[in-house]
């Protein structure tokens, strides 16, 4: 009988390791969480990512598969007759999801970072000015692809909403570190209430960490003296 | 009647805008190919990608999509019944080829860069170091994917061959220009023949261009003053 467990190599906090998670509560697969121990990495996660050496790995059976929007499509395509499809089904919505999520890694998640690095009032104003036009995207691409649902997905949740959602909890942080409002529901109102919906799904709820906490961890992480 | 009509903004020598338009061949789509004046942005390409501002595009109708692999995926889903799929069918390997895809762009891809901006033999020595290596791990992609057939896709070009092949030029253009074989086939034997393979493929033939050609282009470009 071929092994067909399913396990997740990764840490509670990373943003990345709960997009894989997410999308395997979305399908009500069953899995194991192998936690790596924050500052080292285990044989296992060297053996099963030896390239980029990184988690979140999902290992399905004795394969490993590595990157976290790609873990999210392989669960897609692997238990497609299970729970809704996290892709969307036309070609244009499902080039548009990864158009999107494409950004949020690349820029939008870039200029979160530099907030926290800032320094000075006139970089930090810069920075949270990057930020907000970023944002001013992403509330234009959430009317474009929700068509007035709930989700970027539409009814439920799916592949773009994992990739921004899964930032939700750093973001707060991000926002108490910097006392100010990032998402703000004045100026991206419909982002706002999309994430407020997104932390209260029932595939999201259990693997997002509560603000508090991760606030705590980050001030633990970020006082290690800088090697 | 739905405007149907297809047209990829471009320029000949760059290797992002090779991929749509060899996809766009493997489907037998005939297409309008728009070319971009190096160094200026025409209004059509900032219109239809306004937040990268970057080639290639492609336009279905009057619907954008952009970023090359992304565009790829488009492509073969949109026309899956025509031609042969350019994503494998399998999950597992849908998700190495994107895997390796991202790879090449984030990895190999600014290590070949690098070569030609490395200054002094010592840092040169150790960039091509870094080629060799990133090839070496492509060489054992190459074996695993195509399973004993001629590309990574396995019988026909596909997703990782179109990712990875579109850099053939350029980097025939940089052994030239650094004295150095970087695909060499007592090092790399599967990927030399591929290579050599790919080029001579009937969807890709048409737009690869020569080496020599590139090479007057490359000298063009690498010396305007820098801003």
């Amino acid at each position: 009988m071929a092994n067909d467990e399913v396990k997740i190599i990764g840490a509670w906090a990373s943003p990345f390791v709960m997009r894989p998670r997410i999308a395997l509560n979305l399908k009500s697969v069953p899995y194991e969480f192998l936690q790596e121990t924050f500052g080292s990495k285990s044989e296992l996660l060297l053996k099963s990512n030896p390239v980029h050496k990184k988690i979140p790995v999902l290992l399905h059976g004795d394969k490993p598969v590595c990157e976290s929007n790609i873990i999210v499509e392989y669960i897609d395509e692997t238990w497609s007759s299970s729970g809704p499809s996290i892709l969307p089904s036309n070609p244009y919505d499902r080039a548009m999801a990864r158009f999107w999520a494409a950004y949020i890694d690349e820029k939008w998640f870039v200029a979160l970072r530099d907030i926290l690095k800032a320094e000075g009032e006139e970089e930090k104003k810069e920075v949270l000015a990057k930020v907000e036009e970023a944002n001013a995207l992403l509330e234009k691409a959430f009317n474009d692809c929700s068509k007035g649902k709930p989700f970027f997905n539409g009814d439920h949740i799916g592949y773009l909403d994992i990739a921004f959602g899964s930032f939700l909890g750093w973001l707060r942080v991000t926002e108490l570190a910097a006392g100010h409002k990032i998402l703000d529901e004045t100026k991206t109102p419909s982002l706002s209430k999309w994430a407020e919906q997104f932390c209260n799904d029932p595939a999201v709820k259990p693997v997002m960490p509560e603000t508090a906490t991760l606030a705590e961890f980050a001030k633990k992480i970020f006082a290690k003296p800088r090697a």
